[in-house]
C-alpha cells in the first residue's frame, strides 16, 4: 500500500520553511503516535515513510510531501495526517494548509501504471538534498548505479511481495542507463548538529534497456516519487519528482 | 616557456561568439603558419597550445584566451598573435580587440610563484565545456583523480624538464583532495559534425595534503590556468581559472 500526502505549509510568523525542517516535521509525526504505535514502529527498524519539504518558486509556496510506503505506515500515520492542521515545533508553529492525498494503491497497481511511461529519456528533479554513501563516504555526485541500487533497496524493504533480487538484472539495468544531462549543485542538509553533504537540481537519464528491463526501470521510477532517492529519505533528504513522456493509452 | 594572450573578441556582424567557435579560431591559427612551421608542428604530434572562448557576463564581452605552453609554441604562434587584428572565418569575421599578454615565464618561475597559493580550499571555474575520457567513454562529472591525471599528463608533455612520474605521489595527491562543493551543468561542445558531451560551472576542492604534496598541487593549479583541464584543450574545451586565497608575502 502506497500513497502520498501533499500539504502547502507556512510558518505562523512568516519566516521561510527550509528543507532541513523536514527533520523536525518527522520528529513531530513520531511524537504524535500513541506509545503502542511508537513501539511497533521502533520494532520494525526501518521506517516505512519518506517525506521532504520543497519550495515551489512558481507558486511561491512550500510543500510538505509525505509518502506512506506500506500498510503499517498507513495504519500509524494516516490518522494523524488526515486530521492535523498545525505542527508545534521548538521555534514556532507550522500551518498545514491545502492538503491533497493521492489514492492508496498497492504495488501491483504501481507496476501496471508505470507501463504507461516512456523511459527512453527521464528527467529526475531532486527537490531536497540527496546524497549517497559508498565505502563509508558521502557521494555528492549522482551515478546511475547508485540511483538504481537505492531504489531497489527501498523497494525490497517495503514491497517484499515483489522482491527484486536478481544481481544480473541489476547489473544490466545499471549498464543500460546513462546520465546524459544535468544541472546540479551541492548543498548541505542540516541534521541536529551536523550537516550531511548532498546535492539538488535535475538530471536526465537515457535508457538503452531492452523492453523487460525498461519496464523494471519504469516501475522503479514510479516508486521513486514515493520513496525518494539516496540516504535519509525518512528524515527529509532525497525527495524527487519524475518527468517522463506519458504515452497515450493507444500507444502504450 | 609559458605565457597567455587574452583578446576581447566580437563578430563584425554583431552575432554572439560561442565557445565552440574556439575550434575555428584554432584552425585559423594553424592556417596562418608558414608551411615549414606547420610541418614542424605536425611532426610534434601533441600541440603545445591551449585556448578557449569565454563570455564574461559582468563586462558583457567575450574573451579569447590562448596559452603557449613551450618554446616551440612561442616560436610558432607568438608572431601571429602579436600582429593579428581580424580573423576571417567561414561565417564572418572576428575582430581581435583589446589584447593583454602575460609575461613569458619558465616552469621554474611557475613553481616558485605557485608557493604563494593557499590551496586548502580552491575553486576551479570551468569556462568552456570540460570533459574526461575513461574506458573509452566520456565522463561528464568531474572527479579528483581525473583532474589530477589530466594536469600531470599535460605537464609531462610540455614541461619535460621537471617530470612528474611518481605513481605513489599521484595516488596520495588524488586521495588527499575532495570536491566539497559544486554548481555544474552538462553542456555540449560542437566539433564539426559531432557534439562532445561536457560540463561547465564551478567546483571547490579541499586539500588534506601534507606540505610537499600541497606544493605539487599548487603547481598543478598554476599550470591549469594555462593548460586547461580534461580533453581537447587545444580545440577550445576545458578552459579554467583558479580562485585560491593568496597568502601575503610575509605569510607565504
Amino acid at each position: 500500500m502506497i500513497s502520498q500526502y501533499n500539504f502547502t505549509v507556512a510558518s505562523t510568523d512568516g519566516t521561510p520553511v527550509f528543507s532541513s525542517q523536514a527533520y523536525r516535521l518527522y520528529a513531530w509525526l513520531l511524537s504524535s503516535l500513541s506509545p503502542s504505535h511508537a513501539d511497533a514502529l521502533h520494532a520494525q527498524g526501518e521506517h516505512p515513510i519518506s517525506q521532504f519539504l520543497r519550495y515551489d518558486p512558481s507558486a511561491k509556496t512550500t510543500v510538505w510531501s509525505v509518502s506512506l510506503l506500506n500498510e503499517m505506515a498507513h495504519d500509524l500515520f494516516a490518522p494523524i495526517l488526515d486530521t492535523a492542521e498545525t505542527v508545534s515545533l521548538h521555534h514556532g508553529t507550522i500551518l498545514l494548509q491545502t492538503k491533497t492525498h493521492s489514492a492508496v494503491k498497492d504495488a501491483h497497481d504501481l507496476i501496471l501504471e508505470s507501463r504507461r511511461r516512456d523511459v527512453s529519456r527521464t528527467t529526475i528533479l531532486f527537490h531536497s538534498p540527496a546524497s549517497f554513501k559508498q565505502a563509508k563516504r558521502y557521494v555528492i555526485f549522482p551515478q546511475e548505479r547508485l540511483i538504481v541500487q537505492s531504489l531497489i533497496n527501498q523497494w525490497n524493504r517495503f514491497v517484499p511481495e515483489y522482491p527484486l533480487d536478481d544481481p544480473d538484472a541489476f547489473q544490466m539495468l545499471a549498464d543500460g542507463l546513462r546520465i546524459s544531462d544535468y544541472a546540479l549543485r551541492s548543498t548541505g542538509f542540516r541534521l541536529k548538529e551536523t550537516v550531511i553533504p548532498g546535492f539538488t537540481g535535475r538530471l536526465t537519464i537515457r535508457s538503452l534497456l531492452s523492453p523487460p528491463l525498461a519496464e523494471l526501470w519504469s516501475t522503479l521510477l514510479s516508486w521513486a516519487e514515493y520513496s525518494g532517492i539516496g540516504i535519509k529519505t525518512t528524515l527529509g533528504m532525497g525527495g524527487v519528482s519524475i518527468d517522463t513522456q506519458q504515452q497515450d493509452a493507444a500507444g502504450g
